[in-house]
């Protein structure tokens, strides 16, 4: 595929950029349209690349995207997952460029959505274009790209129980993670889950003068940063009760294999700009952030945030807080463990409200399985070593439910790296990445 | 003055709709002009009541207003402090009507501002005003109205430095405090000091996607959490070292007398909507927030805080918070001490900055003092009972700095009530508060 890249290059990153300049945030209701400009776009790629058939679909949120080229009723059917919904931009006063129009700096496209997951996604459509321009293509190939992926899947998750049969395949192929290096590639075998919470304290019923009522009064941010306090002991576990009890150990061996993945403590924060590193006791770092469940707070507000000083006890304090689950554990139960233990610990002087405002479980992949050693060697060849089998911390919480759903199972082939900061200001993906996640997809197909 | 009010009523509300009419914030940048419209039209108020001279004056930061009439050399001076700037409205959406379009409904003048510090303050210019048309005044008047009383009096403090001659008085009275309730009037013989910190807390140098680093990284919002819940013990007791090291304790004497203040524990939770009290083990609510220094958050943000969910470990979490003092306790020095401490409870994955916003020194006013004893009087008189003494919990932070540079004590008659919720939104004051502060001060200048 080397040289059809070479050969369309151009064309390749306007394509590209135009997904990219549609500024498609899930989660702000003023973007609403931008999603549906942005479902048209993809499927106006998809029929250009090939597809028999694309369409947008409306669902209960944000559309879905749905693109399908049978081929031979007896071959096996992949079914390309992605999604073309992007994070906030928020702070954008540290993006060096417009998140939503697209540069390219020092070898790598600069916006959001660069990597995650428009580009990564984008990778497929070219793949699978190649394939069929070239007559290659052997497989039935459908696409499903939907537009909540940032913000918990909820339309697809309905969507996918009433199209079972559209979707029906033999394998979930997706691009939406990372691997180790540039250098040292990898493929997921596996991703946490999610319970993402929502919580809100009130203690008096209006806000009040600090200096008439401090010291007599529960203040709700103070009661907040207790309450948080306590979620997490003093040896880096989760105190919700029962959070554990699903929790399965990993064998010696197992975490001995995982163990593999090169990691250098020195460069790991100084990649991130810290001077320590914390966690649960009796893990490592790496098994920290891939094998072990944890809790993190996403957001806080309360109380006077503006310039300047306001000397207010507030009505209301708030917490966005999300605990990643690791296979086994069931997000829905985790949120009532969560919910119950958060109401528990509240003292009498506030009221507390817990809402869950989404979720999914993690998954596992086989490395024995004919996906992941198709994959393995597609990556293997593109990149000249073979590929490590790792564990990733994120969650694509939508995975989990469509694995019970078509019977099929994922096969996480992620060309990101920790370099992209997706989520973060300044997005990005390196162009070779891009282009040798291409070809790894086009290998894949061959091999499969 | 009763008759006075009666003839002049509604000129009187025309003029204070007038100040409140200017959202004269002084904490927020784009209401720069408006200060100076404020100051402005204070000074017309002045010089229609009687003032010899008024005019606005520049600072180093929002103007201040300085008015007099001298009668004879040989009489007492009285010097009126109060203040036109306001504190935000937000949130806007909790007000029933325009924060800067007054209403009166039940009785009660509702916009910010109606009761701390312009409806106050404005009760002296028409008890002023009273004085002179109707040939009564025996004392020379000074005003001296600040612009900067809700963010610590900066610009005043350093002004007063170089204007002391100008200044120069035998009292300074004030109207910026409540009374316990307006059948059980009292004034104030003491206040509290205040020192107001601004804290941020730094982890990674970036926004992490908290998939990929949850569990591994010092979370700023988890860790700015600990650090805020370690600051207050289990006894309700500040944990920063030093921090009680000045603090007087009152005597059995005095801890008796001004619990004579009556005080109904149900009815003090109902008023603010809570269903349980807390504070330092030991004391009284009354003492809590009288005669007890105490900590709270007044603000805190970090990380996601929009609609939907965004799975960020924040590169920055940050927080106000706010001590007040007692008398005897330094705030310069406590907020040295707290600095000091913040950076210290830190874990080496942070790095915490500490930043001082305003502060200023508690006082008592003796009971015994000639004025205090006028006032008393006076009150007594419009209320037909006598006032209790009371300790106000609130701080005017510039009052200690005037008494010490002017050598004279501050006396404070506040006429407001629990129920105006000053610095909340919704701020009221009783239109017979108003009338009854008028009359009280008019007797004041009687009897001093």
């Amino acid at each position: 595929m080397k040289q059809y890249i070479e050969q369309n290059k151009d064309r390749f990153f306007e394509e590209l950029f135009s997904l990219l300049r549609i500024p498609s945030i899930s989660s702000e209701s003023a973007h609403k349209e931008d999603m549906v400009r942005c479902a048209r776009r993809l499927v106006e790629l998809l029929k250009e690349a090939g597809a028999d058939r694309a369409a947008v679909y409306e669902t209960t949120g944000h559309p879905v995207v749905f693109a399908e080229k049978k081929l031979d009723p007896k071959a096996p059917t992949i079914l390309v997952y992605g999604h073309y919904d992007v994070m906030p931009v928020d702070p954008l006063s540290l993006w060096k460029s417009d998140p939503f129009e697209p540069e390219i700096r020092n070898g790598a496209i600069y916006a959001r959505g660069a990597n995650d997951d428009k580009g990564q996604t984008f990778m497929h459509i070219k793949a699978f274009e190649y394939m069929v321009r070239t007559g290659q293509l052997r497989h039935n190939i459908k696409f499903i790209l939907e537009g909540e992926e940032e913000m918990g899947s909820e339309a697809l998750s309905k969507w996918i129980k009433t199209h079972k049969r559209l979707l029906a395949c033999d394998i979930i192929l997706v691009s939406d993670t990372t691997m180790l290096h540039e250098k040292i590639p990898s493929i997921n075998c596996g991703m946490r889950g999610i319970c993402y919470m929502e919580v809100k304290v009130t203690g008096p019923s209006k806000d009040l003068h600090s200096g008439h009522y401090g010291g007599g009064v529960y203040n709700p941010i103070n009661t907040l940063c207790k309450m948080i306090d306590s979620l997490i002991d003093e040896e880096g576990r989760i105190t919700v009760k029962g959070f554990y009890d699903d929790v399965v150990e990993l064998s010696r061996k197992d975490r001995k294999l995982l163990g593999r993945a090169p990691y250098d403590a020195r460069k790991y924060m100084a990649g991130i700009g810290v001077k320590a590193l914390t966690g649960e006791k009796g893990y490592t770092t790496l098994e920290r952030v891939g094998i072990r469940p944890c809790l993190d707070v996403n957001g806080i507000w309360g109380g006077y945030i503006g310039e300047g000083s306001k000397t207010v006890i507030p009505s209301e304090a708030h917490a966005k807080i999300s605990m990643r689950l690791v296979p086994n554990q069931d997000a829905k139960k985790i949120a009532k463990l969560f919910t119950k233990h958060f109401k528990a610990i509240a003292p009498r002087g506030v009221k507390v409200e817990v809402e869950e405002k989404h979720g999914g479980d993690g998954f596992l992949i086989p490395i024995s399985s004919k996906a992941y050693k198709a994959a393995s060697r597609a990556v293997g060849e593109v990149y000249g070593v073979d590929p490590v089998p790792s564990r990733g911390g994120g969650s694509i919480a939508i995975l989990a439910e469509m694995q019970r759903a078509l019977h099929a199972d994922p096969l996480l082939m992620g060309f990101g790296l920790e370099r992209d900061f997706i989520h973060s200001p300044n997005e990005s993906y390196l162009v070779d990445q891009l282009f040798k996640g291409m070809e790894s997809i086009a290998l894949f197909y061959k091999y499969f």
